[in-house]
């Protein structure tokens, strides 16, 4: 039997369906994604809550001429399926296919890129200002999770939003869970739409109530009305919105297509921006996900087996050590059972930080802020001032969005929070917008920063060490995955401040490398070796300060050498490295600088990326080589 | 006669005068106030604007153990009359002097050192969580203007707050106007207190109203009252900040003692995270700052004179030029009258960034977001999707606030926002907080980003030009001040793109200069000359990209390089140019990169920093000299 999905091959297609075909189309965009995000991994349970959401959107709306912006983007792949993508859906995040995010470059359908949370509203009143301006009568919708509300700019765009009457449809994805359980004042504000119908009922409950006396009543609702439509919102979720202005609409329950296709319908006569808010359950459809949305946020591939067993199977090879995320979240525990001062913080990645065992530990000394990194880095200042050990748990990408905290609130107050980078590099499959590959260049600018990068999970739990009682910022940024797998110290001593470590000697070029290039390095040894070519490797450790003397000193030994880091090098660690041969080195020298070129380096698997830009074992191997023959 | 003010050493003196005697004292306060700003320039109107409040906090809080932020700080001088200040008052932002902002290191009164807008309530949250967790007995109080609310890391530590039972006063100084006007929602919100007497009388009427009915009325008020208290809010600014479970008292009249006295007494009786709504003026006391308080946010020495006059005086040498904020103003409105594609976009700061004329020649196409400069670019973003011109204009300082939004949502989409970026490099009195010395490392990181700085006025708007035809981001940074006082070309035709200018030719030495130090340069290429040494002085223009040719082409002929900048030399221009000359430079060649070093730089004018720096032609002649000398 042909599905209705293969009928589809554009949102023109869709709207040709009458509405009762659409809940058989929703149970085949389920089966499809859960089918593909088996085999690639990805954003499952995101996705299957807004697939409802994503039909009744295209099918409402005259899109692309209507633009849909999708904040973070990560719940697109019905999008993808709905807009002339599913032929080539099964590509999804592997190198060269699909973007597991909204991409301009890859449809028309996609109108904004997509990635980090909480831009959608600035976005499309940017768009909306822009139609504006051309007198181009299409309407723009964004859809946010209630999870990316929390984030301040989401806010910042609500308040200029509120002030104009723009065309702007915000459609608030409410899944009472961001990645993780929501957090702040917000969430259990608009959690209040458990009682919806407690609510609606007391509503019409006032209001009957207040007619039930002729004359009286009456006069009542209007004094109430008068004032400033207050009546309306005064015990719905609205009243947020209202405050600032929007109209708003719901709560509508986001799995029936007849109360989304109304809503949606009756927002398309409103001149001014609204917001509708539409309650979904994410992993909807499936089951394990509906129960534990957390773990199926976003899956490995091979993690969901036939779209329905709950079976691990690892698309890389299999490694006994842990990740790196773990041997963090454990450390965590270790210190702050010894050290009641530590205080770990978190945006809204308990799970992802590895924080998960220290939250249950320490609950009186654990903050997840919500998707606030700003906040997440002042709110650790202001500990650090009373005597604290504030950690902020981050994936390195996401702290790009709190770099005048650090610089401001951190650095000029020489505070000593300890930042624990997680993802510091490349992150693979979720591809450019979420490559940690600008930290090690940005941070090292800053003024009484610390800045290390360890080797391996050992070293991970050392410099955690050193961090925690180094009286000034320290970062630690280590990669995704697993760590390498050697044993651990116990207890790690904290590494000698400032200090490399020369892993190995020889004469013919010298290697220095930071971080996850450390490995890849030794390797590019052994394979160098095999060619006579005697090569030393120094495992740098600190990215600031550098360590100075012995760099030189075995730059004086080896005038030609080679600086590895999976960071862009424009101001990275091998930047820093050129300005201190350049200010103290040897009268010739030759030094190269190997990580990420000048470029936006798009989505693949780790490995593929790392042997793509050269900054594998025999890349290292291939650009010593070049090095040596003077090229 | 001697005045109360010379009685008061520290806080508890102040608690020792009678209610009575405070509104003598902050007479003198602000008499104090106007005689030392008329010296040396200052934050005048915030200062004036907070007299009676800063005397009613530590009058009625226990300070210091009570902590006290100032939100962005600028408006601490009352406070710091009263902190044992008040004789090394009169050196106020000089060298060496007190700060303009509060600074830990200069008293135990300032408890977190500000600058930057928003950062108090996340900071007064960390504080207040680290007290409960010492289990010590004091309360924590943020000032916050209501301009300062509209930026986005406010809202997250609002969100968080208002979850917790925390002990965090805040007070919302409510002057209807951030440093300009304030622009959202979030403004014509809190303006409602305009019409408060109205309202207290329609809220208490209502009450009446119902309770008129007895039996009746009484049961309306107790379903509305269950209704989580919206009853009480509904019809108050207050409605926001309990939508998100803060407490809220007011409005309160904020230069009527009685009435702060009041609330902040009733205020300290509150268990959980309260907002007290203050009405303020801003230049409270001084006739023409009351009247144009954005004149009079800011003034430099002299502007006052006799404390009351109005009489411009220059502390600097008096040049003819015209500053580059008001040359990228008047660019603007002469390149939007032919290009009806560019919209302009400012963070609160219509009149620091020379914006005003052209809000009134395009008000259609211009728009001042608040302060919220994350908001600010991906909104540009925004409407570059839809085929326009955007330019952000904004303080380098502030652009960190955004740096995630200029990556993620600009320059990974590669959009043609033009990044205009005044007070580049040092600011002077206002400090390390204001300076802007990191933009050119932190923004020549990001892939497919041009970052240009001009020499001079005329340079800028060729530079600007070349923004707005480059179909990519670009980002021009320059300095804060006046301009060289150069002719103007018209029109100003784009610089050529990529392209460095070789200024003066010259053996003995290279000096590559961009931005700012280029005619310092010229000075020292002068000083050096009369030594019988002959320098090449180079206009790099870009600094991303450099012009390789012309630069290694010159590295080649004259390999002493001296690379001056008015940035970090920490992955700045100067870095730039010696990874260059790693990858492709001559055999043999010696760089000196001379800029900001890794300190934090103080607050002093901008001749004395740039000289105590080497920065000046004087400096740069000296470290020409000793490269050539070979130290």
């Amino acid at each position: 039997m042909s599905r209705l999905l293969d009928q589809i091959n554009s949102p023109e297609d869709l709207r040709k369906l009458r509405e009762d075909q659409l809940p058989t189309l929703a149970r085949e965009i389920r089966e499809e994604i859960i089918r593909t995000v088996s085999k690639n991994g990805g954003h499952l349970a995101p996705s299957l809550g807004v697939v409802e959401l994503t039909i009744a959107i295209h099918y409402i709306y005259n899109t692309p001429r209507d633009r849909v912006i999708w904040d973070v983007g990560h719940q697109t792949y019905a999008h993808k399926l709905l807009t002339g993508r599913k032929d080539s859906f099964h590509t999804i995040r592997t190198k060269g296919g699909l973007s597991g995010f909204p991409k301009r470059a890859e449809s028309p359908y996609d109108t904004f890129d997509t990635g980090h949370s909480s831009t959608s509203l600035s976005a499309g009143l940017g768009m909306s200002v822009g139609l504006e301006l051309k007198e181009e009568d299409a309407r723009v919708i964004a859809v946010i999770g209630d999870g990316s509300l929390t984030g301040g700019m989401a806010f910042e765009a609500l308040n200029q939003g509120g002030e104009h009457e723009k065309n702007l449809t915000v459609i608030l994805n409410d899944n009472e869970m961001s990645i993780s359980q929501n957090v702040g004042a917000l969430s259990s504000f608009l959690s209040r739409k458990m009682t919806t119908k407690s609510q609606v009922a007391l509503r019409g409950g006032v209001k009957e109530f207040l007619q039930s006396f002729p004359g009286v009543g009456e006069k009542v609702i209007r004094v109430l009305q008068r004032s400033e439509g207050s009546f309306k919102a005064f015990i719905t979720p609205g009243i947020l919105f209202e405050a600032l202005k929007w109209d708003y609409i719901g709560p509508i329950r986001g799995h029936r297509f007849d109360r989304l296709l109304e809503a949606l319908r009756n927002s398309q006569n409103l001149k001014k921006p609204v917001v509708i808010h539409v309650l979904t359950t994410k992993g909807k459809g499936y089951e394990p996900a509906e129960e534990n949305p957390t773990y199926y946020h976003g899956v490995g591939a091979g993690v969901i087996e036939n779209g329905h067993d709950h079976v691990e199977v690892k698309a890389e090879p299999v490694k006994k050590a842990p990740t790196y995320t773990k041997v963090f979240g454990d450390y965590m525990v270790e210190a702050a059972g010894r050290n009641d001062r530590i205080v770990a913080i978190t945006a809204a990645m308990p799970e992802g930080t590895g924080l998960h065992d220290f939250a249950e530990a320490f609950p009186k000394r654990f903050y997840d802020v919500g998707i606030a990194e700003q906040h997440a880095v002042t709110f650790a200042a202001g500990l650090a001032v009373e005597g604290f050990r504030p950690v902020v748990a981050i994936y390195s990408t996401f702290l790009q969005r709190a770099y005048d905290q650090v610089y401001h609130d951190v650095c000029l107050q020489q505070l000593p929070v300890l930042f624990a980078l997680d993802r510091g590099g490349l992150v693979g499959e979720d591809g450019p917008t979420h490559h940690g590959v600008l930290d090690l260049s940005y941070l090292r600018a800053l003024c009484h920063m610390t800045v290390m990068a360890p080797k391996d999970e050992n070293e991970l739990r050392r410099m955690l060490a050193l961090g925690l009682i180094h009286d000034k910022p320290t970062a630690v940024r280590y990669p995704r995955g697993k760590g390498v797998g050697v044993p651990m110290d116990d207890p790690a001593e904290p590494v000698p401040y400032g200090k490399a470590e020369l892993l190995r000697e020889g004469g013919d070029v010298l290697i220095l490398a930071v971080g996850s290039t450390v490995y890849p390095a030794q390797e590019a040894a052994d394979l160098l070796d095999k060619d006579n070519i005697r090569a030393a490797v120094v495992n740098a450790r600190f990215v600031k300060p550098l360590d100075e003397n012995l760099i030189l000193e075995l730059a004086h030994k080896c005038p030609r050498i080679l600086c590895v880091e999976e960071n862009t090098i424009l101001g990275g660690f091998g930047s820093a490295v050129t300005e201190l041969l350049a200010d103290k080195g040897p009268e010739k020298y030759r030094v190269r600088r190997l990580g990420i070129p000048d470029i936006c380096v798009e989505h693949g698997t780790l490995p593929e990326l790392r042997a793509q830009l050269g900054i594998d074992g025999p890349g290292i191997a291939r650009a010593a080589r070049r090095l040596i023959e003077g090229a």
